[in-house]
């Protein structure tokens, strides 16, 4: 099996660096999928997948928005998983997860293993407990041709309590990304980029370039584009140039393209998948116009 | 409904400050209950369950050693939480959660939420992402008598990597509890603690009055006894003297108390439990004797 840094930069030099956020808000799924239940919240989310296969290289569910409504909720998850991986998408199930190492194998096994029931590409870990905490999902990444992803700085404004704070000379998110240098070259793979990644929700360039001097081979999920304000320079900010296109990682919307007012308006399924899919690609199209051409498409080159 | 912190210490006075953690780790689950699968963790948990009603207050299931298995294995953790809470125990949902707003809802419903799917008593959540993240937590706890249970210092060898180094003047752990005061204080119960419990993992006795001295009103969770290794000495030094006995949380222990060598040599159910209540029994003794008296005894007190 291919490594997940080669597929994730395949996917993303094909049709663009969008990954797909599906975070079922409770009072938001349409009526047209039954509502907000663990059957309502499987059919919206497979929805979703229907609608960005093609057009997204990768979605990335919000397990907290699925586990919300316990063992069906979590059935839900396996069910978008599944669907995705099925379309052709790659998957980041965003979970946050840590613990001491032999919990921390539960979760391993559970989002990277072999036969893991939620099966994905990637999974999101908290790096609070330490490096020896990351290592069972390094291990199944290593094993599996998966990938890990360590927050590092987020986009809430609370990140600024702990992550942003002076630890000897440079802000704890950084110390973070230092500790985590063994490990971004442990999971260095052909196409240049490490499995890997790093949550990285710059709050402007400057801080996502020093990110990105401090690791240069870790790509980057890069939250906070789109609903959450931030626009598709800001984005791509510590992306860097590889031939004729920006490379570093994938950039998430959620909500301006799964809940776009559009999608509010639609009568019918037909019209609520036009709907979400003129609102990946125009997000898409934004973004690619920044970062470069896609495989298929000319060499317009911004920025 | 009484607050959690009024719960927890009024077990804790009648019973002592056991915590038995439920951690169905793979290749451990005994034949008896049907081995490593979702029904198995189930039966077992259920099990340890039954052997613990009446002589611990306090349970802690390892939510991600029931994840590994899926939904199926979540719908084994709700089992045992609702075995639990039926047989007078209050359970601690040890999830390791946290995220940004939205999905921290996601997670503070799914654990603390009127009608939640893993109704718990407390949850262990994260601190890394930000005080803000963990509002929602704190927001059901005070509605709904529950418990939030924060990592500071956890007992891990990985845990001098990020929680110990200085930030400022002081370690990153003291920076969390210093942010979590006013938290602490919101969450005051009449019992003179607060439903916002620390994860104390103390590397020893000076670090453990630190933490103390830094949260007077907050109990610790304290892990690492028994089978990892310290000794209730050096489990209780951040508890303090209230009437005749010592206060400041519940000590957990795990796999001294769920997997003791002569359950494993136990054929049959009752034998199973016997040896299961022993060592429960054995390790509750331990701690009562520096402690001191429960409600029910004699006032003895050590230390």
């Amino acid at each position: 099996m291919s490594d997940f840094a080669s597929r994730m930069t395949g996917s993303a030099r094909r049709l663009g660096p969008l990954c797909v956020g599906i975070d079922p808000h409770p009072g938001r799924i349409p009526d047209l999928f039954g509502g907000d239940t663990p059957d309502g919240i499987s059919r919206w989310g497979r929805g979703v997948v229907a609608a960005a296969a093609g057009r997204a290289g990768i979605v990335k569910p919000q397990v907290g928005l699925f586990e919300r409504h316990g063992p069906e909720g979590m059935r839900a998850l396996q069910d978008v998983c599944a669907a995705a991986r099925e379309a052709g998408l790659l998957v980041i199930a965003d979970a946050k997860r840590g613990d001491i190492g032999s919990t921390a194998e539960g979760y391993a096994r559970a989002y990277l293993g072999v036969d893991a029931p939620f099966a994905c590409d990637a999974v999101t870990v908290n790096p609070y407990m330490g490096i020896d905490t990351l290592e069972p999902f390094l291990r199944e990444a290593e094993a599996n041709g998966k990938g890990v992803i360590v927050l590092a700085r987020t986009s809430n404004p609370g990140s600024a309590d702990f992550q942003a704070k002076d630890m000897g000379g440079a802000p704890l998110y950084a110390r973070v990304v230092q500790a985590l240098a063994p490990a971004i070259a442990r999971l260095m793979g052909p196409s240049g980029w490490s499995s890997l990644m790093l949550v990285a929700g710059a709050t402007g360039p400057d801080e996502a370039r020093e990110l990105r001097a401090l690791a240069p081979g870790a790509p980057f999920l890069v939250p906070g584009y789109g609903a959450q304000g931030s626009g598709a320079r800001d984005a791509l900010a510590g992306f860097v140039r590889r031939g004729n296109r920006l490379e570093g990682g994938v950039v998430n919307a959620s909500r301006s393209v799964t809940f776009p007012a559009s999608a509010d308006a639609a009568g019918d399924m037909a019209a609520w998948t036009s709907a979400i899919r003129a609102a990946i690609d125009a997000a898409q199209a934004d973004l690619v116009a920044l970062s470069g051409a896609t495989e298929n498409a000319g060499s317009v080159i911004g920025g």
